[in-house]
């Protein structure tokens, strides 16, 4: 299992309508292949800063199959016009879970 | 309950040094007011950074307390020595979280 984390950053007074965006397109997360959780986040510093995690089963799931689907198309559709710019994206595996 | 999310990059080389430091650390978190876990991840597109993902029941119990402490010094004296440049270090809350 891994995760996507791509920090997205909005536009100023958009907040309210791409977390609404979010909640629309979780469906189009739920039904992609290999696709476990969702999770939007906030960060303290920027409320214009979002973390958006989603657990995928294999990279390929996220890289390939969702990002080469309708549903990616459809998910952009509903947030797209509230990013400030292109997301910054990277992709982890757990190494450590002490506690 | 908030998230402090550091991203660590770390020397070339260092990242079994490093993974133990982490794990030879785990008690200074997990005894500190206020956190109640801990995660390291490691990036897939460059396997000399990580995100270390704390939880903190608030951001004063990281950026004061922990920080203010002499098991911050400890932290830092353990796995410092590994990091290429200071990590990037942000706060987050959940604001959805659908499946």
């Amino acid at each position: 299992m891994i995760y996507e984390i791509a920090q997205i950053e909005i536009r100023p007074g958009t907040q309210e309508a791409f977390e609404a965006g979010v909640q629309t397109a979780a469906p189009l997360f739920q039904r992609a292949k290999g696709c476990h959780g969702m999770q939007l986040q906030q960060t303290l510093e920027d409320a214009n800063t979002y973390l958006l995690v989603v657990q995928w089963e294999t990279l390929e799931d996220h890289t390939v199959h969702f990002r080469g689907s309708e549903d990616f198309k459809a998910w952009r559709a509903l947030v797209g016009e509230y990013f400030a710019k292109p997301p910054v994206v990277c992709h982890t595996t757990t190494v450590a879970n002490p506690f």
